[in-house]
């Protein structure tokens, strides 16, 4: 039998343990709660946007009114944002610590006016409507200076209440990169240092002629379960030609085309899996020319999409050791995905 | 009201939300299931050691014998190791990537013969004693070349099982240094280079200064919640005299008096709570010599000990955008275990 395996992210910096037992399939999925009917308080919901606060943007029906019925997407604020827009950062230290107050937007994105769809549900022009939404998003959030980084996420696993049946993401506007992100930047741009050629690119490259984690290119973008993935079926999908940020890409019908390819995938072979997706785009260059620090940025990052399945695998190492345990190889991930159809 | 803050920690350079809303202790509690009576099944009580791999190390009392009963502290090999102890590291790259073979060790430290035995069940002695086994293993462990880090730590909410009612923690070697603990060596490093001072050395100067977030203090060992704590009630105990290694530390004695007293805290404030601990000790020298990485380091690394109890909190934000957010400021937390008696 082939040993366990240590592998290194070379984008993030961090380690991974890959078994190489045997595992079960199902003994990894999660059997996810049953959706529930269409009630009357669940605040996103069409016919309900008074139970909001007012939108920011809508993609909307002709004929129809702000926060009235009659939207495809809708972008709202938090009702309890953990940063909220107005205010000065207030950078500042405490002793030898550094604080801000906390700055920045904390939006929620309704991906559909209906309840208990969930991604799968959705068709390809309305998640493309939610791709673009997302870019407008972040460009407008971008005009901001003391916003350093645009993340957009979702988490489907974590959500409690009336809300947990409704499709929705997140679009977080940050005055400092959280560490995870800033590991990739600065991770890429060691690397153009060195090598004159972007990571991101050349891991491309790499999957694409080695094609063991190759789970769908078109062309234009490019899938594949990374080499030292975290957890089992994480995917991870990006350009195929070098591009730094998400929000100036024009092919948002082709990505729209390959995520509901995946997610059909991902969803027949993992049983509807609760799911995390992110997307990492290049920071607000708006910031950092007042910082001066990432102006070499624009050739070094490549934007990309982070989709992991939530399922049943032991954290306590992780935890503890900070070494996460994957019991599926990212080859055998990817086989089969590529299988699933 | 005022506004949540964005803190940074100057030891892992991570970002945390701390909020400033009013919060209700009894929310964060997450109610442990109780103790099961000793079973015949569970393999780290006394009596069952033949259900075990062969023991690493023991302390016995007198007249007793290696794999039988009349221990009190018992460390052996785990059944389903994720890194085994023989065999070649194997250090190779496939194309841009890195990977090792899972070489290292995965040893399990039973605290205590009794089943149903939690943390604050053990005497100061018996405490004593777990942490000079750990103090054993990392300087045994030291003597392979192979393995860059041991962690030491421990997670009572994970196990599942019989075992999951016994008292034990897990050492690990491994032949790459976890993505955290090398942030952490490599901040203090970049610190001492920049002010000639031990970071966490002027950490503790300081926080024994303002007081607010001290928990417990005793002229060796320093306790407090960290300024950009993750969790609620994090703490973090270290030597108030600068020492890189947990391991040459001669006042085991004083630090389970100190631990024993903090999980007295903990545990009748937070209701029992599960937890996780782990022991930062600076990396293994003899692993680093011979890659020539580490050789200013016994001046810029401090040990220390994390402990985090597991609590009810929201991670969706923190899972998609990276930043933790801790709903309990630490000054409040810190406050209530110095209340708590």
């Amino acid at each position: 039998m082939p040993v366990n395996q240590l592998r290194r992210d070379p984008i993030t910096g961090r380690w991974a343990i890959i078994l190489n037992d045997e595992f079960d399939l199902n003994d990894l999925i999660i059997q996810s709660p049953k959706l529930k009917n269409k009630t009357q308080t669940c605040p996103f919901c069409e016919n309900n946007e008074t139970m909001t606060p007012p939108e920011i943007m809508a993609l909307r029906n002709p004929g129809s009114f702000p926060n009235g019925p009659g939207w495809r997407v809708r972008v709202i604020p938090d009702r309890n944002p953990v940063l909220q827009i107005y205010g000065d950062i207030n950078n500042r230290g405490v002793g030898l610590y550094d604080v801000l107050d906390g700055i920045g937007a904390h939006e929620i994105v309704i991906e559909t006016p209906h309840h208990n769809q969930s991604v799968i549900d959705l068709s390809e022009a309305q998640i493309q409507e939610v791709l673009l939404t997302y870019q407008a998003r972040i460009l407008d959030l971008k005009k901001d200076e003391r916003l350093r980084y645009i993340v957009v996420h979702k988490n489907t696993g974590e959500a409690i209440g009336e809300t947990a049946h409704h499709c929705y993401s997140f679009v977080i506007g940050s005055p400092v990169t959280p560490k995870r992100v800033k590991d990739e930047l600065v991770n890429s741009r060691d690397y153009f240092q060195f090598k004159e050629r972007c990571l991101f690119c050349d891991i491309i490259r790499q999957e694409a002629t080695m094609k063991e984690r190759l789970v769908l290119e078109d062309g234009v973008f490019f899938a594949y379960a990374p080499f030292a993935s975290r957890r089992p079926f994480e995917l991870w999908i990006g350009p195929q030609k070098h591009e730094t940020f998400f929000e100036q890409n024009t092919e948002m019908k082709m990505l729209s085309k390959m995520l509901k390819a995946l997610f059909a995938k991902l969803f027949k072979l993992l049983n509807n899996p609760d799911y995390i997706l992110a997307i990492h785009s290049g920071p607000n260059l708006q910031a950092g020319k007042r910082r001066g620090y990432w102006q070499t940025l624009e050739r070094d990052f490549h934007w990309h999409i982070e989709i992991t399945p939530r399922l049943e695998t032991d954290t306590s190492l992780e935890v503890g050791s900070g070494f996460p345990v994957n019991p599926v190889p990212p080859e055998k991930a990817a086989e089969l995905l590529r299988k699933t159809d």
